[in-house]
């Protein structure tokens, strides 16, 4: 029965265990890479067998990638078709069905959704698929087929960006695989309203991922002045604002994520308390705190200072920098909220670095709450150490 | 200024930094323990000094602890005063007044809130005390005085119990030492109404810390049958009621807490959607898996069984057990919650443990969320590491 596909094999110290429960990846060095498996193409499927030949599922490979082989389905038997990725979609599908009253979220989280490298943002009527998996750039007609078919959305576009298309040697791209594209697409998120650019934007356009840390910034933030740093679209700031905060500035470096920012707050009817402010952030924090500014809720949330293990110490610095320079900016009794999208910074680096920014600013602290990314990005918990989100809650003292 | 109080002093090799930092614990190895220090009343003041004689602050002292000081003000001028337990605790009732619409909460939660060792839990007018630092046990009193005048509460009771009071040298003992009692207490959270008993109850009555938990369990609970073992009064259960579960059925060893759960059900009308089931859990589980019953929703909230280091190994052999025995238990496609409460069992431990059980339970699983203690439930970035509370939400294979 697989004998239209190739087989690979585990080198016999490699451990077959982890792969039967659950764990999704081969790393090159597990396996036995002769001639045939060094040309077996990039995207292309086959049944990965443990040392003594008995099979434990059905693969993507990829040569060129240090993950050299993607467990698809433990079902050795299994064939990729459009029906097979139809049936994975219905499946996050009814997750998120369960989760959200409104179709705007994270549809596919990669391999914890069971489509490996493969991340799908839903935008209402709309998807962005990134495809960072070898397999999904090839058969990206197909999973655009079966999202339309499954999760009935007209457009979908394909965003080929980023740091996990490079690892497994995969260009630059964006295409608009169907449907059409006018302008930035209203996206209702907390009771705030964000415009996501699905084709210029970062990343799928918008940030799903820190929606219950907008929620728990909302808590804080009923009749307060909020300061959002690397504001990007608007994150927190504009969540505050439909939360009733009193006012709100954004900052970012970008300003076309700031127009976004803007025209958000003018959909929400509240561009009145929407100050913003472009330039680089840190010179931002330094020049308020010259002018003396002060805010009851403080948000950081700047883009990944340590993406990689060699830019952790630089980037524990960094993240220590930005707790220091926010905290004063924070009035008596005020709240801080600092984050991190850095894989290579655990929890406890994370809350070190900032803990020490906070006191080196001048401010004592209560921790009050640890946030993560949403339940539309589900892990496998064999790879969930890694949770990439961290979001900090502090109190500073009065 | 301080010569009313006396002084103890650091070793030259222990590291006043973390003190100045916020560490809010001194060990009894860290300390020069002459005559003088050893026969310092448990309970009673001092000002500690760096081995330079350099002031570090207010201490309270306890010579039977392994926690031999607790800073209790960085001003070593600081006098421990009513007035001073009243600024802390208006400080404490701040933040809680931000994040609850009503006042049922954890008002104190110890050295994160200014007030080492001690626990103070507010059901509307009545609140409960645990005093598990021999300062707090002395001032009781005072502790209760500053109570009625902050938070306006009438009743308030003493509930001497548990592990942290033993490791301080504090008897057992509970007492109301104002207004009275008048049988459970109805505590409204997430939309659920809970019947706390305030004398008789574990700890404190009622465990807030599960109250972001619950509400997230609520978020798969609606037209749902629910599974909640170990549901002491009827958390998660009671929670899944109010969150429009079709079903929910509790399982508890204890009889009382289960007629706890009976009564807020009845209270939120909605005791036809209630089963109980009185018994050991494990033995409870057996017995609805060989009925072949299945749920939507099952969640595991287990007493802590790696309380201690020592408890470690068998405690997370229990987790495990209790994760292969729900998992079968867990319809196609649907949602376990497991949670620990366990200082011992970090949440790389847990985890490991749960997926493992689960995976024994025959079942493949996604992680959708990490859940941890309320805001309510603040700590010190010092001590977070040892976040006691996990609660792990997985969605099963379908």
């Amino acid at each position: 029965m697989t004998a239209d596909l190739p087989i690979i094999r585990l080198r016999p110290k490699s451990k077959p265990q982890a792969i039967r429960h659950g764990f999704p990846w081969v790393f090159a060095d597990e396996l036995v890479t002769d001639r045939r498996t060094r040309v077996i193409p990039p995207g292309s499927f086959a049944v990965l067998e443990d040392a003594e030949r008995r099979p434990l599922g059905l693969v993507t490979v990829n040569p060129d990638s240090r993950i050299i082989a993607r467990v698809m389905d433990p079902d050795p038997q299994a064939r990729i078709t459009r029906d097979w990725i139809a049936a994975r979609l219905d499946r996050a599908l009814a997750l998120r069905a369960r989760l959200f009253d409104r179709p705007f979220y994270r549809l596919v989280h990669a391999e914890a959704d069971g489509l490996p490298g493969t991340i799908i943002d839903r935008f209402g009527d709309a998807a962005v698929i990134q495809p960072n998996a070898a397999w999904a750039e090839r058969m990206v007609g197909e999973i655009a087929a079966a999202l339309r078919e499954v999760a009935g959305v007209a457009t979908v576009i394909l965003n080929g960006q980023g740091r996990a298309r490079a690892l497994e040697g995969l260009d630059e791209r964006t295409e608009i695989l169907s449907g059409a594209v006018d302008g930035p697409v209203e996206v209702p998120m907390n009771g705030a309203i964000y415009l996501a650019d699905l084709t210029q934007g970062q990343k799928t356009g918008l940030f799903y991922d820190q929606r219950p840390n907008h929620a728990f910034a909302q808590r804080l933030a009923q009749g307060q002045r909020v300061l959002d740093v690397f504001s990007h679209v608007g994150g927190f700031g504009l969540a505050a604002l439909a939360a009733g905060a009193t006012h709100a500035t954004c900052v970012d470096g970008s300003a076309a994520a700031l127009e976004l920012a803007r025209g958000g707050a003018r959909a929400m009817r509240a561009e009145s308390r929407l100050t913003i402010r472009q330039g680089d952030a840190f010179e931002q924090m330094e020049a308020l705190a010259a002018e003396g500014a002060q805010f009851d809720l403080v948000i950081c949330d700047p883009p990944a200072f340590a993406p990689s293990k060699p830019a952790l110490e630089a980037g524990l610095r960094a993240y220590e920098r930005v707790a220091k320079l926010a905290a004063p900016l924070v009035a008596p009794g005020g709240y801080l909220g600092l984050c991190s999208c850095s894989h290579a910074a655990d929890l406890n680096a994370f809350r070190n670095a900032s803990a020490r920014g906070i006191g080196r600013g001048g401010r004592r602290m209560q921790l009050l709450h640890t946030g993560q990314a949403g339940p539309d990005h589900p892990t496998l918990p064999q790879l969930a150490e890694t949770g990439y989100l961290k979001a900090l809650f502090f109190r500073l003292d009065g």
